[in-house]
């Protein structure tokens, strides 16, 4: 940490900061510059709690040196970090492309059935759905809850894809694990962290969704909660942040591909339907996330987009899905890739 | 709902748009123009599961015409909403300005007894402190749980202010308003709508802070959860969003607060402390509050904001507090209301 | 154009709009809900200036049905523009992706001569680089005026690649356009509509960059400026807006890409060296803007970035950039395209 | 400026930028911590073309230490500067606040001189009133040009008021500053640098409005360039910035004022009308700026709003507006201030 003085700091105010470091085991370097005085505070200790030293008289700024984060870091882990979702579907770097899709919501068992064998023909290797749906408003369609696990295990049984699928409640964690392969913490709960230190102690794998509010290094740091009880399962997903930008319904910020990739060791995937909102969109965006080095993407598509009980406008039709995954296939491998 | 087809729709686009609406019990309206058919459903019958009708061919826009809420709306019920948080402190238009103070998290039984006493004196008549604090770090302190919502009942008892405190899992909603005479859902879990829905069973009143990604639309759809479980004593709070202004931590959304008022029935309360994130804008920020129509303010003060255990940085030292509330008194004077 | 009336508008405040409509030689189109009352106002004139009609009472909103712009709209000229930078190099659907290389500023004769070479070898077909520089400080390089034009006119002339440069000043277009083949109208002038009503005067190419605080709206209705004075050689390149996310310089918002292909017919440039601000992000995001659709790309490259007079952190070196040609070339087979 | 190297920097990457800043002039100042060394840069030359040190093998980070702006930081001059429009109208700390109300457009002598009779009889005292308009569409209304400066001037002369309008054009700056006392630099035009220079060898006062995708600190950077060319009455506008909520049409970013009136000795006045876009929120929001701290406000008044010819929505009647006074002198007074 660097803490760097008013050009007016007294040499009393600057000892009273060099004391207090000193009293939390920090050893001080001191700088004194043309302008100002600059104290570095040298130490492995976390800093997190010195962030009032704001407050002390004749400070101007503090400078952390040390990111927030440790257990995401790829200073702390080299290697990329490969999540397995069944024995045959892995994803992270040098794996297959993951495609996961599905409808947004579980409407019921011949859907979603019929849906899961659809988008497997088509190329997908992951299959998702909500049973229990965060909406806007408490008066649409909130999701079939167990239902909707049971429908969503009998369409994994037929297909062996394995299943993607939100919880949004710390009491329904034990539940939504019984039937799902990895479980989803919506972009409305990043920050919920009681829900991320209880899928934290599960052993699933989990897909963690940016919230639209949320800065990367936000996103590291909910995914920090996961880690730090001992799950390293991690898959972190970009859906999209909100921006003065009112032409899509969200602005999905692919820097982020790069941008993860170079700070962690954890897999990231894409979703351009919630990322856009406008399923005409969704094509050209999930080539460019690929092109960007996205280990995988997630994709809604609907029988009927147009009698869908959520989110129809941005679901994808079960043929333009297949040929989608074509010209994925195409983009996949002119990046190296496979899928 | 208004349903604006694109100039090239064909008139077999129209008539199929047109069926859909009547299968669902609406009325219809066509309007030929000069480039565009304009198709209005007319009914008093939730139109959201409709947005889907985008994805239907020939659709360029839809255009919603009723509100998504409809029991925080100003349409719904005229007269403003007053909220008790006991029997001498209520808040809402015509009622004393209410000012919630404290520090940011409960610390001890001594620290927190003291600042009650302190900002009581000054003029606060409302205590906050979290016990359940929600950290963007894992490793920052996570608050005293229910031991500091002891404290903070003692601290209550000594002063006679109530207690404005956190509730961040379902799991402990029971725990919180065993102790609290108002729930706190803080801004990372506005859109928790299981917690929604679970504070919105008590009967206690509840501060409802927006999220910093989160439009004033949003806002009181997550306040309409609350009410559709029929608890109606709900404040709003504006506390800051996220923009690409960084000089400050949040750009506190001022505008909120009159566009609220206009839409609304509930109460709105500013909080200039996570506002700014800067404790020296919090004076300037708390009068413009004021000056704008809020119905109270909430404010963080710490004995010694540098060696706070969170968000020392944005606390006020009680004196400053004290100073603070003298000022206040005079601006709410000149907007006709009392403090 | 609709008028959305409130529930408690009075007959007498819906006639006065109807009566104002009529007076504007709009035909009217009366619907009656079961809640409000909605008129539409039918003609084929603009409506701009009846915005104002938001003011009269018993009005609740008003929703345009025409877009703003027209002659930059897909619904005018459904063929993509075609834009020409000299004989052989064109830019637009189905001609070969244009690569614009090369530095920041043009800081010498030698210096642009080499890089204009260096960069052809590696496969850009047009060369950029600033002689009149939009720095945010006073105290920063400004360029080096008409002697930077005449360096760039020598590197052209050695090496055949049509030059694309800034225009900043409405007294320069006469000067700039002497030199150049394409004028770039930069980010922060791209609503500086006296420059846009200068160039758009000219003959020339022009190279229209979106504001870091503009909609995909606000660079259509820029672009129509510039059309409108008879000029429809526009090409619009997207740089990265403004949003919270602070780890990367601006926010590179491909959606663009598909949403301007989808309203525009006019040909899309992506800049992913201001798009980002990082150098080690440019490969990832000049991928992925070929993968989502773009028409080119705008490319810093200088042969010692860290010893640049500006922007020194996002340019590429050229050993970088001939390799990320390279694997330009196989995205852009990919999805159909040639480099 | 300080320089934080990567964890994995070898000790030559470090001598390598210990060289380059000796050989820039710079005194160095090492400082090896437990992860990574610190490099510390000591002098008082500016360290803007530095920043391409980022790119330098083993750099981590680069941290400014002085701000980039000088002239108009109160670091730089520790009294607030007072702007003069006129020998009795004056701008700044200490003086009566500055109501500077009027039309959008000069549209008519008749109608410019009626409303300044009604404003000054309310209490303003400048005159507000675009002869240039900078308008979003070129088919809408873009002012009367040299006429409407001559209306201005007939007003200026029947009630005395000083007049304040906008320049858009480096051509046209003489032109302008010959009829008006106070040149407005739109939003729009915040970063025309030419222009900024251009305005800064004039005399005149200038109105500096915030650009809406611009932050505080462009802001004052824009200001420089004023001040740089010698010209130091410089008044600072806060009309609203894009953000993503879009029940207003910018967010009025109130921050701004302590924020503005800690780092700089400038005036600021705040633009409630274009702030948010809503006749109805004006009077709630400008007497927050008031009660925050702001030297004057810029309130588009027109006696018939919603026949305006441009931007009615926003625009007061001059009954509102002499209401609105009434109660801005009220406030103006609980903080210290006069109206």
């Amino acid at each position: 940490m660097i803490i760097i003085m008013r050009p007016d700091a007294t040499e009393r105010q600057v000892n009273s900061i060099v004391d207090k470091l000193k009293a939390h085991g920090f050893g001080v370097h001191l700088s004194k510059g043309v302008e100002r005085t600059v104290i570095g505070a040298i130490g492995d200790k976390s800093s997190i709690e010195l962030e009032s030293l704001q407050m002390m008289p004749g400070v101007s700024e503090i400078v952390p040196i040390r990111k927030p984060y440790k257990l995401v870091s790829r200073e702390f882990k080299k290697e990329d970090t490969i999540v397995s979702l069944s024995a045959e579907v892995k994803v992270g770097a040098g794996q297959k492309i993951l495609i996961i899709a599905g409808p947004c919501s579980v409407e019921g068992e011949k859907q979603i059935i019929e849906i899961a064998e659809l988008v497997k023909a088509a190329g997908a290797n992951a299959l998702r759905g909500g049973a229990f749906k965060p909406r806007t408003s408490p008066y649409a369609f909130q999701g079939l809850g167990e239902t909707g696990l049971k429908y969503l295990a009998a369409a994994s049984k037929k297909t062996d894809l394995p299943i993607v699928t939100e919880v949004m409640d710390t009491r329904d964690v034990a539940l939504v694990a019984k039937y799902a392969d990895m479980l989803q913490v919506g972009a409305r709960n990043m920050q919920n962290f009681n829900l991320l230190k209880e899928v934290g102690k599960t052993k699933k794998p989990i897909l963690l969704k940016r919230g639209p509010g949320s800065t990367i290094k936000d996103l590291l740091m909910s995914a920090e909660y996961i880690l730090s009880e001992g799950n390293n399962q991690v898959v972190l997903c970009e859906r999209g942040i909100k921006t003065f930008e009112d032409s899509t319904r969200n602005t999905l910020d692919l820097n982020a591909v790069p941008v993860i990739k170079k700070w962690s060791h954890l897999p990231v995937v894409v979703d351009p339907s919630h990322g856009t909102g406008e399923w005409d969109l969704v094509p050209a965006m999930a080539k460019a996330a690929i092109a960007a080095g996205a280990d995988g993407l997630a994709i809604e598509v609907h029988q009927k987009p147009e009698a869908a009980l959520s989110d129809g406008a941005q679901s994808l039709k079960p043929d333009t899905f297949a040929q989608l995954i074509k010209e994925l296939r195409l983009v996949a491998k002119a990046v190296g890739r496979e899928l």
